[in-house]
This record gives C-alpha cells, structure tokens and sequence, in this order.
C-alpha cells in the first residue's frame, strides 16, 4: 500500500480572471483545469491517495463536473477551509499514516508533468521534504520602505508546487497559528523549524491566474502532444 | 526637439531557443520579434531617438530582414559587444545630449506597450530612472550556502524593461567596470550609488526565452487585436 499522499488544494474565487467560475474549473483542451491536476498525480509512478480540498460551496457543482465528464478515478473531497492555510490544515487532518510522505499542490498548476511529480516524492523520502523551483529568469528586486534593492539573481528561486513533506514535518508545521507570511507551505514548515530543500521545477508547470494563461497552458498541451505524436 | 533616447539591446546567440537563428530575429505574427519591440517605441507619445545595439556578425542578416519586411523607420545602429554590459555601454557613448532622458529595453521584449513606455518616461522625469517591474505571482526562496530561506513575497518584485534614466546616471554608471552582479541597467546605476524607482509592469511584457515563448506572444498579440476590433 502507497505511503504517498497528495492535497490538491483548490480555493480562489477567481476574481483574477474575471470570470464567476474559478479558475481549476475552466476548461483546458475540453476538460476542467482541476481534472488535469488530479490526473497529473494519479498516472504518477508514485500513485499517492488523493485528497482533493474544495471549499463547500463548490462540491455539488465539482461532482456535476465529474458526472458531465465521466471523471470517477479514487480520491476522497475534503471541506476546504477560508484560507489556503486552513484548506491545508483540514485536508492533512484526514491523514493518519505517520510514516507517509505528504504533497501540497495546487489545483491551479495542471501542466506538472508525473516524471516531476515522482522526482519530488523520492527526493522527499531522503531529505524530509522537496520544493519543486525554478531559477528567476528576471532580474529581482526588493522593495523595503519605498527603497528597492537588488537580489542576486542566481540566487533567486520563483517557488511552484509539489511541495513534498514528512507527514511528522507538516504535523508539527500546522499546528502554528496562521501568519500572513505563509504564501505556501514551504514558508509553514520553515517557520517550524525545518530545513527546506528545493528540486528543479520545470517553466512549463504554470499558474492558471489570467485570462491569457488557458490560451498558453492549451498551446503547451498541444507542444506535449506533437512532440509525443 | 525630443530629449528622449531608447537604446534597444539585442544579444544573446539563441542558445536556449534550440535555434541557430537569435530570438531576436523569429517572426511573431509575420514581424521579427526587434521589429515589433522598435515600433512600440516609435509609436510611443515619447517619440525617443532609437539606437539599436546589434553585433556586428549580425549587421548584414537584420539589414537583410528590414528590406524583405520593407522596414525602414529612422534609428541608429549600434555595433554591439560581447556582453549585454558592453553593448549598452557602447550605445550610450553615441549619445552626446547630457539633458536626456535614456530607456534601454531587451529587444526580445517585443510586447511592451506604447502607453507604459510614455508612463516610465515620465516617471524618469520626475524621479531621475523608473523601473519597470511586476510584482511576484509565485512564492520565493533564497538559495545560499546550499540553504534556502523564504522572503516575503509582496516585497519581492520581478525586474522587466524598459528601465529609463537620466544621462547622468548612466554616465557614471557605465564608468564603472564590469561585474557579474550586473544582471540589468538598474543594478549597475544602483552601484553607482543613486536610488532606484519602480514603476508598475505588465505582465504581458514577457522576455521571448523559451521556444513556446514565440506562441504565447502571437496569441497576446491576438488577445489585443480583438479586444481593440
């Protein structure tokens, strides 16, 4: 029996977009951004149980989307809470297996790729956890009391999901209060007192966050299928 | 008589594209990427006098493009170095007008709007350089010693072009000798000791990197020509 675990976390109310559907249920290539995801780790080598966090009020319209699209692999649909924090929290809560490892991954990144999800887990199994990462191609500022300065930027690391955990690691992360520092779960585990380590990310695993970025993630499917045809 | 100059840097062998031709020269809706990034200055309210800063290798082969694409606005060209440092620099030394204001902007940066442009050049005014810049859609980590710390994500900003200053600042700017922390124009005015000013960015404003890169451009390009139809 998998030892592995992924909690697809799915909030936003997509007021980004524009639209009154959020985002992981806009279409991509003709299915839900959200079936893309969960798909993504169930065809992974390391067919970790799913939990998919989904804030209460979208769960009879997520389960018409499944019977529209015939979507029924396993997973179990957690109550998903006001914040991303409290999603988190309340998904792993259905966690009882101590020796697992535990991924956090966005709903809204359907284009990561199961060869990357799999890299993850086993990097996560010898370092306690595993960050999926990509170098910053711009250059970086910070911006401190009106004054920016430069970061160097090959030390700069623009921070995607997976992100891999020890179940005893985001046990004793989420037991934190909330902080608005906490932007992922990486920042929650940190503050817990874990060294974090990062693992190359792939450019191609992006955020659905604007209009424009369903137009791409279809044009990047389409890449994947031509260069598998 | 316009005090504004834009010194567009083409470098870059197209390494990473997996192409023997520059990114500078694939066509994004019929145009070669420069085309499109020079006339987005040239139809700016800013009217700046353009200086292209082109190695010498490639004179012949962009003298070739602009009399198949019968491309003849009014600009000088710059023979540019073997760092982006250099070209810049070279650049710059044609411009004898100590009262101007100076954008340099990627030439790869082919979807910068005319609207921004004239925005940054004010700004630069009134502030002596403005930077344009987005702020970071992903979480981010700092990598050094082979340890990695989360910093806060709304401080954190994502450098685009143009960066506009006034000649001064470029002038001891680029008296300065070459270091590698100098990943764009704004580190090494920064280094020259003068505060650096952000102006808000677009996201659109992509730098072409990635052979997929060339798609998403033609499809924001599309995006715009239906919204103004």
């Amino acid at each position: 029996m998998s030892q592995n675990y992924a909690i697809i976390v799915a909030g936003g109310s997509g007021t980004r977009m524009g639209t009154t559907v959020p985002k992981q249920f806009l279409s991509v290539n003709g299915l839900p951004v959200l079936m893309h995801t969960l798909l993504a780790f169930y065809n992974s080598a390391s067919k970790p149980h799913l939990i998919l966090a989904l804030p209460k009020g979208f769960h009879d319209y997520w389960k018409q989307l499944c019977n529209t699209h015939n979507f029924n692999i396993d997973y179990i649909l957690a109550t998903g809470g006001e914040t991303r924090f409290q999603s988190v929290k309340a998904a792993f809560e259905l966690i009882s297996d101590h020796n697992s490892l535990i991924a956090v991954h966005d709903a809204v990144r359907p284009l990561i790729n199961s060869q990357l999800i799999d890299a993850a887990y086993q990097q996560a199994a010898e370092t306690g956890n595993a960050i999926v990462a990509v170098k910053s191609r711009d250059s970086i500022r910070q911006l401190k009391n009106g004054l920016s300065a430069s970061l160097k930027r090959d030390e700069i690391y623009l921070v995607q999901t997976p992100q891999i955990f020890q179940y005893k690691q985001l046990k004793r992360a989420y037991l934190q209060t909330y902080s608005d520092v906490f932007t992922d779960d990486a920042s929650v585990v940190e503050a817990a007192g874990f060294k974090i380590h990062l693992i190359e990310g792939d450019n191609q695993n992006i955020k659905i966050t604007f209009p424009e970025d369903i137009a791409i993630a279809e044009l990047i499917l389409k890449g994947r299928e031509d260069a598998g045809s």
